[in-house]
């Protein structure tokens, strides 16, 4: 995606290493148990995107975890723009994770915690007005067997490496090769998606599942609730079940790289996107313009 | 533990390396998803104790994850006799994880995999007839709030590196430092330990939750219950409640390298072990004694 692939870094435990030298120690609890927090963030102009709220909820997957890692927001927050630099990178995928780091013993994790720190970046195409999305046309969507973890089991507030349910969810795309699995919880309500939260427009009502269910609280899903509330459109936060979305007149997904996606089909059912979801994207769009774009560097929008 | 922990040597991805060199690509599914699969083993007298048990487990966990690693059973099986051997450790820990390896894109598996193969090895103590067992004393038991992951989600019988569930049970014993976190099903039923199976007397019967719950089905826990059906004694294995644990006659915890270990109390209440729980320590100690020391290795075991 770019000439500098060769030359990629990554942040890893206090250094910028080569990303194909970039490696953790196979007693790292994050490799061995999967026990660590992460965020999923863009980067446009240079800046990562809404930083308060994806630290915000760093801080709550930790606490979630037990984990008291001692490093501030400001800390973590200066290791990812460390990392952006040594790249060279503006516009950008990056992702941040914490793990436990090794402890002596087994699974109990020791409240004494020398965490490790890994961030890692790849280019992405500038967002804002006029962007490209990163994601290949509309999403075909499937509703999978595999049910989301209940809340009791693991909170779905907790952003961790434990991303196997996910996994098996997409897994069961292979027959159809469907873009993302729409995932329903344990009395088969709809959730969200693998790795994005689902809107849907009914009754010129914007829809999306609450967060009461197993449902992450994306970050995305919330700039896109309130430029809604700004723009008075209507909105529901509840529980649906699949045919409310399969019924929708239109229907996307969201996450920090995808930024909207439209859904074309649910279980085949065509649904496909329109004028709130247009305007959405465009409000979107329209945001990320003024917050990244805009003030700090004119040029650089001229020149796109 | 050993006077040779300098040089430990782990096994990685085809490599035998310095314990304190041992790692993986920060790129690599099992460290970014935990999407892996592993298997605790025990060896006695330089063999792995019931290794085709083992390998089923393990390949049926590859199987729910829908990972095709190619590798066949001998092939793994020699990679930690390989371990072992570097180590020169005749009676240890092993820890055989597989990974789906690096991918490109993101959350979805390529059918494609080029796997890695990861062996830990610690020393431990001997087993057989007046072993040392690995635990210090007789475990306290808590049940806790964190509810077991219903298979729906995630099945039960894989032995993933998604260990969170197991993991935010052991933190909720920080408040009262109990050994082991007695986690229950969706439904308030008993389970299992976060790391062992459980297993109480009542009217003389040995029960254990059964295996249609989110149970995983220990290896340890069937050569347990193979003894107990052998020897003629009562065996119930169906749901529980904690009641019923909390009201037994005895009760104990199994994992492969804890072997039996008894149960002091359950959320404060005394159960304690019993003749039936000795009885089984002493048929297991007998078995392993009888399958990996009497036959091949009379001399070591006269020398203990």
């Amino acid at each position: 995606m770019s000439d500098d692939d060769a030359v990629r870094r990554y942040y890893v435990d206090g250094e910028l290493v080569p990303a194909d030298e970039a490696s953790i120690p196979v007693t790292d609890r994050g490799f061995l148990y999967g026990d660590a927090a992460f965020e999923t963030l863009r980067a446009y102009g240079g800046d990562v995107f809404h930083w308060e709220p994806h630290a915000d909820r760093l801080a709550e997957t930790c606490d979630v975890l037990g984990m008291d890692h001692g490093l501030s927001d400001d800390d973590l927050r200066a290791r990812i723009d460390e990392t952006l630099a040594a790249n060279g990178l503006e516009d950008a995928y990056v992702r941040l994770s914490i793990t436990r780091g090794s402890q002596p013993g087994r699974l109990t994790p020791a409240e004494d915690v020398d965490p490790r720190v890994v961030v890692i970046v790849e280019p992405l195409s500038r967002g804002g007005r006029n962007s490209d999305p990163v994601w290949d046309g509309p999403a075909t969507v499937q509703t999978v067997r595999t049910r989301r973890i209940p809340d009791r089991a693991i909170p779905a507030r907790a952003k961790t490496h434990n991303y196997l349910n996910g996994i098996l969810a997409r897994v069961e795309l292979r027959v159809t090769g469907a873009d993302e699995a729409l995932m329903l919880d344990s009395d088969g309500y709809v959730t969200e998606g693998a790795t994005s939260n689902l809107f849907f427009v009914a009754d010129n009502a914007l829809c999306t599942p609450s967060l009461d269910g197993p449902v992450l609280p994306g970050i995305t899903r919330r700039v896109v609730l309130d430029l809604a509330r700004q723009e008075g459109i209507p909105i529901r936060e509840r529980r649906f079940t699949p045919d409310d979305v399969r019924d929708a007149d239109e229907a996307f997904l969201t996450n920090s790289t995808w930024e909207l996606r439209p859904i074309e089909t649910v279980d085949g059912i065509s649904v496909g996107d329109g004028p709130v979801t247009k305007l959405l994207s465009r409000l979107y769009d329209d945001y990320v313009e003024r917050q990244h774009y805009e003030e700090s560097r004119d040029d650089s929008v001229a020149s796109e």
